[in-house]
């Protein structure tokens, strides 16, 4: 239960420098923290941007190198999508839940990833990469990422933090998008609270919150999309802690309807 | 753009009282505020929780009083769930989006109610009512309730706000509950980032951020479900304005893959 958190501070760092491919991000996060004058507590919340995660990983794929399949080719075709865009999709794919080939929805391709996360395009991005002709890919493990930044903010500057990695998506029925955690370090994803008494004394029936979405969603208010702040800080919530990362966020597919 | 807002600060108010039908729930609110000493600056946001606008606005149904069709009585055995409450939620859709009569699964309906939200049960809850018998819908024009706020505001404490109405959903392919906005006054519920160029000078290509379900998600965090905290104020953010309610919220329905 959070009810005795009774205000929160989410607190953009600034000056964040442009991130490439085998930069020490966690070491580059201190040091923005630092240099920015944010005082880092025991319990803060960190939360990265999925996109700078990805270009320090070196997950950026030059369309260059691609050999579109026949498959991507058709596709890439129908909908005025380049075949290597779709080729890299498709790769990181296991499962094609919807397919709109109609040209003015420009060819969206709703995948489940590697990872199992639904997402538009397997979370492959074309902006903010330098370079025309580059795409991101989303990191391959977010979990051991958001750990490598944990352990290090532990041992650079003795606080025990949680980190969530962030990404921007799509949903079903609304408009607009919003930020999901996809890995998570340090933090329960889940906030159960069935059992609890509701305040007319009956028991709650359904209550699990995804908490660690909503904090993301959080942060995702102050990013911006110009990847300019793609570090923000959590501070004042009280939350509840484990080491299992972010898998029970994604619901069990034998009770998703929407597959 | 919210390039320039470097922190934000969320607030749960306090000792906020049982809601009963009929009562001034504007009022109540703008006391609340007073009471618990917090400070009302223009353009911050005040986030209310959608069971006590439809508290206030008697929207409680007594199951009591219901008279189940026969489809409701074939559902409601198929599932074990009350007939009576699935006559409600019923009679609050305006479309079933899904129906998982599985009894494991309690009968999950996914419908689209007659304001266009799609939600589990038509948002018809039986937690936090007086009553055992007695379930809340959802208020009949939730951006209504929220301008009626917003303007008391205004009259009582002279501060220009803007005021969301919020919602607890789940959601496809995630597991755990997340707040949306389905009711607004005083905010512009998508920030349509197009053609702003992102870090790397390429024009941005899909970016319209949900800000609406972003800020309802960050207050969500500390409204807890247990009702004590279902006032929320959201300080520091800049955000567009506009007077025109939630609805760009909602995806056009041929837009929509998942219906």
């Amino acid at each position: 239960m959070l009810s005795k958190t009774d205000s929160i501070n989410i607190v953009a760092v600034n000056n964040f420098p442009e991130i490439i491919a085998g930069d020490n991000l966690p070491g580059i996060i201190v040091n923005s923290i630092l240099d920015d004058n944010i005082n880092i507590d025991n319990d803060d919340i960190v939360l990265v941007a999925q996109k700078v995660v990805s270009k320090a990983e070196n997950r950026i794929v030059d369309l260059i190198n691609i050999q579109p399949s026949e498959f991507s080719k058709t596709v890439g075709k129908e909908v005025a999508k380049d075949p290597k865009l779709v080729e890299v999709i498709l790769s990181e794919t296991q499962k094609i839940i919807r397919m709109d080939l109609r040209k003015k929805n420009k060819g969206r391709l709703i995948v489940e990833t590697r990872n199992g996360l639904i997402l538009a395009n397997a979370g492959v991005d074309t902006s903010n990469v330098s370079g025309g002709n580059c795409v991101t890919l989303l990191p391959l493990d977010p979990d051991s990422s958001a750990r490598k930044i944990k352990d290090h903010i532990k041992r650079k500057i003795q606080k025990r933090v949680a980190v969530i990695i962030t990404d921007t998506v799509g949903r079903p029925w609304r408009d607009g998008l919003v930020d999901i955690a996809i890995g998570c370090a340090g933090i329960k994803v889940l906030d159960d609270q069935r059992g609890v008494k509701d305040s007319g004394g009956f028991t709650l029936n359904a209550t699990v919150m995804a908490t660690a979405d909503q904090v993301a969603a959080a942060a995702g208010i102050l990013m911006g999309k110009n990847s300019k702040t793609p570090l923000i800080i959590v501070k004042g919530l009280k939350y509840k802690k484990n080491n299992k990362g972010s898998k029970a966020l994604i619901r069990n597919p034998r009770e998703d309807l929407f597959r």
